[in-house]
């Protein structure tokens, strides 16, 4: 018997993993069992893992299941499905659809008194809060989102799939000069292409033209053609060792100037080793406010615009004014 | 007549002054009138000024009055009194008694179903809800705020107090070094200390030894003896012109590393040209959540981990929900 939060999750890909390994950091939060498509016996992993079609005999045994598929197929079928047994957190993140989908979640999360927060993670999720946040107080200044330094797979399947090229990353890298035009309020004009540089690391077959190659990818249209980009031919020794993690991050930036020149910048920025371990400390986060939230009869879908701070932790009103306010 | 949130401010400081001007960035905001006490007439404000004698009269006529006064005498008495009769919004900063702050404007907001926010501003304010976001996310990483670039009122007084010198500004300045530490998941034995330089402009006295100035100034125990402390000379010229602003800022930096070295880094930044100007940003910002609280029969007194950053916004949770997460 426990009186943790008993979490699950379903999806065990690099989201999934990611839970399962930072849930340990929660005191408060019990990771229970991990719920997959394919043969559970196939997963290895640290605990009990089921496969989707036993969801229904988990309904007393989880307080907050968290959904780490994606947001392509996966989330817009099974989130409907899944909140009508349990409290859910998720990190959906088509930005054009995500009206649609909280008004889905919202009725059949609603139906059976069950709390959903949707769409969490850091952007959306962090990033939202803090543009919230910094364009509420300087209503009349800019507002900019960077994202990176981080890999971009559609960039790097793009580089792979030209002659020659045996493996390839692309990383997304904010613009030194947009960002310092931003936070001095002068970056009205700065498009994403302005924003983001487009570094390139190549290994390549023996004897190939590198020149080519090079000419080939920055004359790319769509991908690299109107981008300040870099090529980089490394060997596979290299690549092995520095380039097969997942860092990825970016900043949000706010800045007003008043009448007088006085300039007034609010920054938030994330600098991750690891993109989807993140995501997983923020969803295992906001379990406990899910949890909370349906304790008080608060029932629906959510986003982390509607949830107070402080739910965010395991620890008192009393203890958070004192320690940290 | 006006459906537009009716606010007033308590006290003609920097701060009162900040919020005056800050207001008309507002448009659901209105600023009514500005009490002090000192003679009315003599304050030469762009809205009405009155007396706070005649607090009282104005009861029906704000939805939130802004308290503007300090911490350490003004709003210890003024809070508890004026929460009985509005609702507030205030930038209680003395840490140690927050607390207790908080139990005297929650027993006195809550005897006339008035609602009060204490301690807002930067920090206690902004940088709270960042510790607080950081810590709960990262549990296993280390917390680091840093204050600075900005200038400490204290110790530029240290240096008005030397014999020979005629004007001086002390700014505290964050030191590069134990940033990256701290970034790097290296800072956990920083002190207040390691983090901070101290660097001083002086005007002095035609002749006065300088050399002995400055001992007097890097050896001087509390103030500087501890600290990476510089010391530059300058012309009342200079000094007028680069050093009467009021710039402020400051960082919270949270980074956690796993075993394996994969390192996790948040961080919340302020750069401000004016102090006083922000936080009266804050302050207006955050009245719309207590007329909005205090609408929905939410009494007694809160704080920024209280509320969620929805009601800090003058749109709805839907066009929020579709424009910034």
């Amino acid at each position: 018997m426990t009186d943790k939060i008993r979490v699950g999750i379903i999806g065990y890909g690099n989201l999934g993993k990611g839970i399962e390994e930072m849930s340990l950091n929660y005191p408060d939060l019990s990771l229970e069992v991990i719920f997959t498509k394919r043969d559970p016996k196939s997963l290895n992993a640290s605990v009990k893992a089921e496969h989707m079609d036993n969801l229904k005999n988990y309904v007393d045994k989880i307080d907050v299941m968290l959904l780490c598929g994606g947001s392509a197929t996966d989330l817009p079928n099974q989130g409907p499905l899944v909140s009508k047994l349990f409290n859910t957190v998720d990190s959906y993140d088509n930005h054009n659809k995500i009206p649609e989908y909280f008004e889905t979640m919202n009725i059949s999360s609603k139906s059976s008194n069950k709390t959903s927060l949707i769409s969490t993670g850091w952007d959306p999720g962090l990033f939202s809060l803090n543009r919230l946040l910094s364009q509420s107080i300087l209503p009349k200044g800019d507002s900019f989102t960077f994202w990176g330094k981080g890999v971009s797979q559609g960039h790097s399947q793009a580089l792979r799939r030209i002659k020659g090229v045996e493996d390839a990353v692309q990383y997304t890298v904010p613009s030194q000069e947009a960002i310092n035009l931003a936070k001095n309020g002068k970056g009205k004009d700065l498009t994403t292409k302005d924003k983001h540089d487009r570094i390139c690391y190549l290994v390549v077959q023996e004897g190939v033209d590198k020149q080519a190659i090079e000419n080939e990818i920055v004359t790319m249209p769509y991908y690299f053609a109107d981008y300040n980009t870099q090529v980089n031919f490394i060997s596979q020794e290299e690549f092995d060792k520095n380039h097969r993690h997942m860092p990825h991050g970016g900043f949000v930036i706010q800045s007003y100037k008043n009448e007088e020149g006085i300039n007034q910048a609010m920054e938030f920025s994330l600098k991750l080793d690891n993109n989807p371990l993140f995501t997983a400390s923020v969803l295992l986060t906001y379990a406990r406010a899910v949890f909370r939230l349906n304790k008080e009869g608060k029932f629906g879908a959510f986003s982390v615009f509607d949830i107070p701070l402080s739910y965010l932790s395991d620890k008192s009103s009393e203890t958070l004014r004192k320690e940290l306010l």
